[in-house]
């Protein structure tokens, strides 16, 4: 059955916006998504929204009726409202017809199988949501395992994460860790730690690439600490040769992660 | 001399908080860029703002004065005002501390020198203005001659755009054209046209790039259309590993620009 919800001021519209939030977001363990495209991307990887939000006037999609099922056999709730409600909710002008509230699922670092993939991307203290969801999205593309966030990272659950991940946040494993933690962790078995380095180190097209290879890319501003770049296996170095002296982050994950799949398979 | 600013009404804000909108800046022929580092940029690829807006209680910079000098000679204004002002023009919560606005400089397609360089950008219909300037920001690191933006392209001077090439902006040659105008102008010359392409293609680290060689990205959603597509001297593609399809715009870009400048030097 669908629920109808026709006013801004409905408990349910305050709920679900308030998870653009981060504090209500932790309160609440759940996140939003939006966008058929991706609700579907969550479905075919078994991710059911505990509440799924269609609006009126929607194009007939075959695989929508497929969604909606899914979730009322979990025992989640269908609503429609007019899209100024769905817009009201996701923040965004030109909402998707369709949105979704799931239960965050970040992993403990020890849920993880290093072996499971060939690379791994890390994020240390990535602190914009356009570089971590699309971090997730080539993680996709490249086979990584999943995406280790180190520190103090942007929220990997945020409106505007989820939303540049395409649909990645629910293909990729994410997990949280401080520095020691994880350093702790791959220590305790195999893995080739590589940083994404502006310091005097080997070309990324020369370095001896081993897998699991974990790829670390640092903050936007600041780039890596020197003590972590220090306990790294290997630093490499992409050529700048305009008078910029830094890539974008998620560029950088990007060209390495390509270089590293093209060299180790 | 320093005029003070004290009030969000000054006509004087009014102006330069309007340059945020693409309307008014194609009116003024004016755009924004924000933060003492990209304006550094500027000054040193010849670029002086004609409005330079200083917040108080900034730090001191040993280059700013150098700075405030080059915009008294060339005529223009020192604008003192506070924080809060400046948050309002430039429309960030935790603005940077200086701000200028400048004359906008795109080049006519007419006006590049094809052998600058041996890589170009090409973008087509790209919508979101931090792939835009994220693509300026790579056009640097790898040495390209510019960004040309084919078709319906977001604004290469919003506040957005100019924020995320991190003063490419300044460094990169940006051009305007319709495809027809892009295509008659470089079949009038040499110059191998590549596309990044999703369609069956050349595996990307098996191409055979040539100099000059314009690279070329589709819309974000769409990609390229076909007859964009089949109009391409080469068609290249990148290994999608997971269930995504696709790409972010910006990571297509870069990794293949990389690529082709490992590849031709």
């Amino acid at each position: 059955m669908r629920h109808q919800v026709t006013g801004f001021s409905n408990p349910l519209v305050k709920e679900l916006r308030a998870l653009r939030d981060k504090k209500h977001r932790r309160r609440q363990g759940r996140f939003l998504a939006e966008g058929l495209r991706l609700l579907l991307e969550g479905l075919d990887c078994g991710h059911v929204p505990d509440t799924l939000v269609l609006a009126s006037g929607r194009d007939h999609h075959p695989r929508m009726a497929e969604l909606e099922d899914a979730v009322v056999r979990a025992g989640g709730r269908v609503v429609e409202t007019s899209p100024d409600i769905l817009a009201r909710i996701t923040g965004k002008d030109n909402p998707q017809a369709v949105a979704g509230a799931y239960r965050e699922f970040p992993r403990p670092l020890a849920a993880l199988d290093r072996d499971a993939a060939p690379l791994w991307l890390v994020a240390h203290e990535l602190r914009d949501p356009g570089n971590l969801g699309t971090m997730l999205r080539t993680g996709d593309a490249t086979g990584a395992g999943g995406l280790i966030l180190i520190g103090d990272c942007v929220d990997p659950f945020s409106v505007e994460a989820v939303r540049a991940s395409m649909g990645a946040i629910f293909t990729q494993a994410v997990a949280l860790a401080g520095w020691t933690e994880f350093h702790d962790w791959l220590r305790h078995g195999h893995g080739q730690l590589v940083a994404a380095s502006l310091r005097e180190a080997v070309h990324y097209r020369e370095a001896p690439y081993a897998a699991p290879c974990f790829l670390l890319i640092g903050n936007e501003s600041r780039g890596l600490p020197q003590e972590v770049e220090a306990a790294c296996d290997l630093r490499v170095t992409m050529p700048m040769r305009g008078r910029a002296d830094s890539l974008n982050a998620a560029i950088a994950a990007a060209v390495l992660a390509y270089e590293v799949r093209a060299r180790i398979g």
